[in-house]
């Protein structure tokens, strides 16, 4: 089989002569985007509290939905009755659906990174019954129904939803896993891959591109092994998923040593990571995109992103921002970051005000989109390590 | 005394001939207004989950925010210091502030009327310690601490927070109170007002104006003798407050035989008041501008403002909006009206999506802002009956 993607493309403008850090243009049929970029979520076809003409004016380029939940509610077929998911949730721009396994499995594991990929939703460790070679099966957690999500219906799904960029269906396994059970999986998923790709290419109208996921734990053999499964299998891009270790050392091993196993001209996504430390991080080891719910997550606890604090945030309901009449980030663009005080949104905050979640979480939603403009900029004029620095000051 | 308010004025710029309609220039440090108009409650300096600039794209002309709740959080002095309300919340059209009275009476007495105009709060009937000559005291709900608002404390606070049109102190009696309380509460209420205009003109420097408020409850004769007080002194304009009735006629009968008796040059505002089907009573007895948490209230419950519904409303949480791909009404002008499915936020509500009660806010606002728009227009061109049966068909 062939598949050639033709309303796809990736073009690679600018490589960095001191790292593996490039600029790209992600071509997709609801337009092209600049890469090095951030894909925010939307998880049940919505950001959180923040409107897609919002999403525009904080210059967001390409967001998600999540197959897992939208699967469960409203139901693929809705979304495709009603248009599509660009229709659904009116976004214009390019979108990605992920396979919905990560949040299957990673209701059914528990491992230390559902924390920042995904968990903590009550219900953990309930929901998965089964995996098996044909798929997964687990319980609903809006009706308790057992659904069987496999390589074919996760395809099924994703292709009614309608996105631009498609994750294949794999198993992610987490830290918890042993290197035989995690080799097992990544096989599995391997399997799973190509049963994607088949499923994906019966129905292939050009309207959508397939990622495969390079899964194998912080097993740096099985890493290769699956980097070098989905480079040579017709997938448009590669992601990397599963379980990359316990501290950020690990996880910047794991990739380094998977990337060179990556196809070299095919886009690269890092699924489910995205701290601005990790930014300049993996941008430099050839990461293209990265996602990450915790620009919205964190606004939802009063946390602010912001440029040259050590920490990467700042938590507005500190009393320290009592009385401060200082604006976020006047840099930034936007009203939530230029023209309230610290001092408002810390009110807003404390009177339980929606507004102070909306505007904290527009505010970082922008800002990384700021960072990830800096950073394309940077790259290109060789100054990846100065903003490193303006961004994150020791 | 003598308050002239330079840069406060109300130009009567047309009277209809059928009815007691008019359309008037409210001229405000902060704009001119047309009346009649609608004024949307940012209770905590916030319209709930609007932010300013979605609030002007939905046409808002002018908004207000509540003493009681500012005062207790985060205070007047802290509004103050960050250059008073409209610079705090980022309001640059006209702000008006009640009084701070009718929460402390609302939720000291509880009444029928409660219901629309603020209760279900939780701490009905618990936080009113005392009513004196002097004030009233009440215990804060944020720290328990024991308050007495006065008059003079009353304007001292909506002079800190700088709104331009302000609320004298008044007692708000309701239906529970019979005519010999409601005669000596208005009596109080009078003194109060005096006392009012006293420490308003002591401290005036042109920035605000101040609203006299008629009391009286149901009974005709005491509503002429508190309306004619208020006609007698240097207000800038009228309000109409306290219970006004059980059923829609009641309420009707007296603004009828109040209206007579207020100063007929001067702006009307009717407290707490704003369901379409009033806006059309009210305007035809000579009312300039209303205001009612509903529209952001309803909101929060799924619940959307539409014209040529007969109920007025429709609930977007209701199973016969799940596949329905409809807008809620392109007339009104925002991507929340116009763009978005009624399925679509019938999901988000499902879902528990804060997207979605930010989408009905929005769509809220912009309804009440074209219906008086069009009432405005309507008033205009004799054409207010017409108007009516093309919003409230039978």
């Amino acid at each position: 089989m062939t598949l050639t993607y033709p309303n796809f493309g990736f073009d690679i403008t600018h490589s960095d002569p001191s790292s593996k850090a490039r600029i790209g243009q992600l071509k997709t049929p609801h337009g092209t985007i600049e890469t090095p970029n951030y894909i925010f979520c939307g998880t049940k076809a919505s950001i959180k509290n923040v409107a897609p003409a919002q999403m525009h004016e904080a210059r967001t380029d390409i967001i998600l939905a999540n197959t897992y939940h939208l699967m469960l509610q409203p139901g693929a077929d809705l979304v495709e009755k009603m248009g599509g998911l660009h229709k659904f949730m009116q976004w214009d721009g390019p979108l990605l659906t992920d396979s919905g396994g990560f949040q299957v499995f990673s209701m059914g594991h528990g491992s230390p990174t559902d924390e920042i990929k995904g968990r903590a939703q009550g219900h953990v460790n309930k929901t998965l019954l089964k995996i098996t070679e044909e798929g997964a099966l687990f319980r609903s957690y809006i009706d308790g129904q057992k659904i069987l999500l496999t390589p074919e219906s996760s395809m099924e799904i994703q292709r009614k939803l309608g996105a631009d960029l498609l994750m294949q269906f794999d198993e992610c396994t987490s830290y918890n896993h042993d290197k035989e059970y995690t080799a097992k999986s990544m096989e599995m998923s391997m399997r799973w891959g190509d049963r994607c790709l088949s499923e994906f290419e019966r129905h292939d109208n050009g309207a959508q591109g397939l990622y495969g996921i390079v899964q194998g734990g912080v097993h740096e053999d099985l890493r290769r092994t699956s980097a070098e499964y989905t480079a040579d299998r017709d997938f448009f891009g590669t992601a990397l998923g599963g379980c990359l270790g316990g501290t950020d050392e690990e996880m910047r091993v794991i990739v380094e040593s998977s990337v060179p196993y990556i196809h070299p001209d095919r886009p690269v996504h890092f699924l489910g990571i995205g701290r601005i430390k990790d930014i300049f991080t993996f941008v430099r080891l050839g990461i293209d995109t990265f996602d990450c719910v915790i620009p919205t997550r964190l606004a939802r606890h009063g946390v602010a992103f912001l440029k040259g604090h050590p920490g990467e945030t700042i938590n507005l309901k500190n009393a320290r921002f009592k009385e401060d009449p200082e604006p976020l980030d006047p840099e930034n663009g936007i009203a939530a970051s230029a023209d309230f005080s610290k001092a408002y949104i810390h009110h807003l905050l404390k009177a339980r005000e929606l507004l102070g979640l909306q505007l904290l979480a527009h505010h970082n939603v922008a800002t990384i989109n700021r960072l990830m403009r800096e950073v394309r900029g940077a790259i290109k004029d060789g100054t990846l390590d100065v903003l490193e620095k303006e961004w994150l000051p020791e």
